[in-house]
């Protein structure tokens, strides 16, 4: 884990009201491109094959934060750009998250344990893969129409590292040797790098500066991080229901979190038995979620793992801090802290 | 069906040895290229995260015929390319259809009867998905590479058509109320759409005149249809095990292709009764494949897809006709006809 295990949460700056306000400020300062941006998404989502965007309505059109595609929008006004292509790659964004989505919600054979009703409970595994593949595929001919070879490499190189990241999450699953920085490996590619060429290609409409173009994408890696560390912590918060999450789902699917790490480390030879069973071994009772909240909640484990996604948060605030000031970048950075302020 | 269902087979210019030798010949024509491609594939499918070239090896370094690449190769030689892009780009059309290939091997949970072991059947649905998508955005890095704004259009268009063609196919499943035009467009997206984009795309790195492309554009289009007819007709005919193809896959899993489109057109209202037992209420019991094979020699609907295919093929051969005469031209030419005598 390096430096960002050992630092501390920063003091934070704002109140947590404040601090939640920061999503929304930043939609108001960006307002009319979101606005073109969700008229692109339903638009371009069309296919004469009524199945696509019904399917894709149920998760692209379901009103979704659009964080991804709001950072393209903001990055590239922030860097003073003042065209329209920004809004059609920020459709790209979000088309490529959607895909994501729906290919990250595949069940396999062993795992049809998950209760949601996400697209693919709906409409099953092979109309979700497929309609994944379409938007991935109009995703790439929307920026074909763009026209820039450089955002093109962007986002198809993101894309191949997310399909890494996405499989190695795979491999590690049910692993409790895991290493942190293979964890970290799977949050850079399965969550940061879209954020990161989000942000990036903000800048490369605007024909921002090399070293500024570099920032934003640090920035939106680090951002990305941060985000993901706090979804693998709100997975073992009860009364998280507001958030659409079902309390350990991840703990279900063995997935191996910073949490469970953490307090798989720290415990005891019995505790690291009960996190054999249920984790590498997959063999879990009703009763077992209950005991596995007690044991993260006995180590402390999601205060450990928030103190880690503030430290990724602050990287990515120092990431923005040689920018000049304007409202865009206070809000980017107050996006930071929100971003794990919303765990509390 | 318009036009293609009413003509009859072309007399076979060749004898079907000849014939079977036309892919082969091919190959001979741009063995060099074809080595290098196969290189690159291995080359380019790499990745740190060690499953996804060993299950993308599973399928893609197999052995498959590599058809799609081939074509890709022939074109851009033919039409008198010297140059070496021409290798990458074949790559590209290689990896989305590996892609489509793990992504249409995924298996729904209402259909677990397939007892091949595909991709999907060692590593699971959800690996399988995973490095699908790797493989399509590492095409598109590839495209990227190149250079290329017009190719990329052109596969990414592509890529979309195949998507729909697939979503098409699974609307269309189990109604045997869907038209002939309508299962035409399902071969057409999901099979003939990359033929097509493959053959253009040699003609594209050549920089030949527009309607050369166009030619080659729609050689590969009616190649492709073609084909997928004659791989519906070949799901029917049993001893087809050299082709590693299960008999009646298609059947048990209620896919609407013509010969039992025809069958049931066709058929008594017994018989009737029985196509749609089977294959709209999924009712199948371990009799019925062999009725249904039955059924469709009584009413020789293979004989009548055959025709089918071998109208396509020879409207392929058509749109090559305006081309100069030459070793490759003669080849593709004798390559759609082979296209159609692989099944006899």
């Amino acid at each position: 884990m390096g430096v960002a295990a050992t630092t501390k949460i920063v003091p934070p700056g704002l109140t947590p009201a404040a601090a939640k306000d920061a999503l929304s400020q930043l939609v108001d300062l960006v307002y009319d491109d979101l606005q073109d941006c969700n008229r692109a998404i339903v638009a371009r989502m069309d296919s004469p094959v009524a199945l696509i965007p019904q399917l894709a309505a149920h998760i692209v059109a379901a009103g979704g934060k659009r964080l991804r595609p709001l950072l393209t929008l903001a990055c590239a006004r922030m860097v003073g750009y003042r065209g329209a292509r920004h809004v059609q790659l920020a459709t790209c964004v979000e088309f490529i998250h959607t895909a994501t989505l729906l290919h990250d919600d595949v069940v396999d054979e062993s795992l049809l344990r998950r209760g949601l009703a996400s697209a693919n409970a709906i409409f099953g595994n092979k109309a979700s893969v497929l309609v994944g593949d379409f938007l991935f595929a109009r995703a790439f001919q929307l920026m074909v129409e763009d026209g820039s070879l450089k955002v093109l490499e962007i986002l198809s190189r993101a894309s191949a590292t997310i399909a890494e990241g996405e499989v190695l999450q795979l491999v590690t699953q049910n692993d409790l040797t895991t290493t942190e920085d293979r964890y970290l490996d799977v949050l850079r590619g399965k969550t940061a790098a879209l954020f990161a060429a989000a942000c990036q290609v903000g800048g490369v409409v605007a024909e921002c500066p090399a070293e500024i173009e570099t920032a934003l994408s640090n920035y939106g890696m680090n951002l990305g991080i941060a985000f993901q560390l706090v979804d693998d912590a709100l997975d073992y918060v009860a009364d998280q229901a507001k958030l659409g999450k079902t309390v350990g789902d991840d703990f279900r699917e063995g997935k191996i979190t910073l949490p469970v790490l953490r307090a798989y480390q720290n415990g005891s030879e019995a505790e690291r038995a009960f996190w054999r069973r249920t984790i590498e071994e997959s063999e879990q009772t009703d009763a077992d979620l209950d005991e596995a909240l007690r044991l993260i909640a006995a180590h402390d484990t999601i205060t450990a793992t928030l103190d880690c996604a503030q430290a990724f948060a602050s990287a990515a605030k120092q990431d923005l801090a040689t920018l000049p000031a304007s409202p865009i970048r206070d809000c980017l950075l107050a996006v930071a802290d929100y971003t794990v302020r919303r765990a509390n």
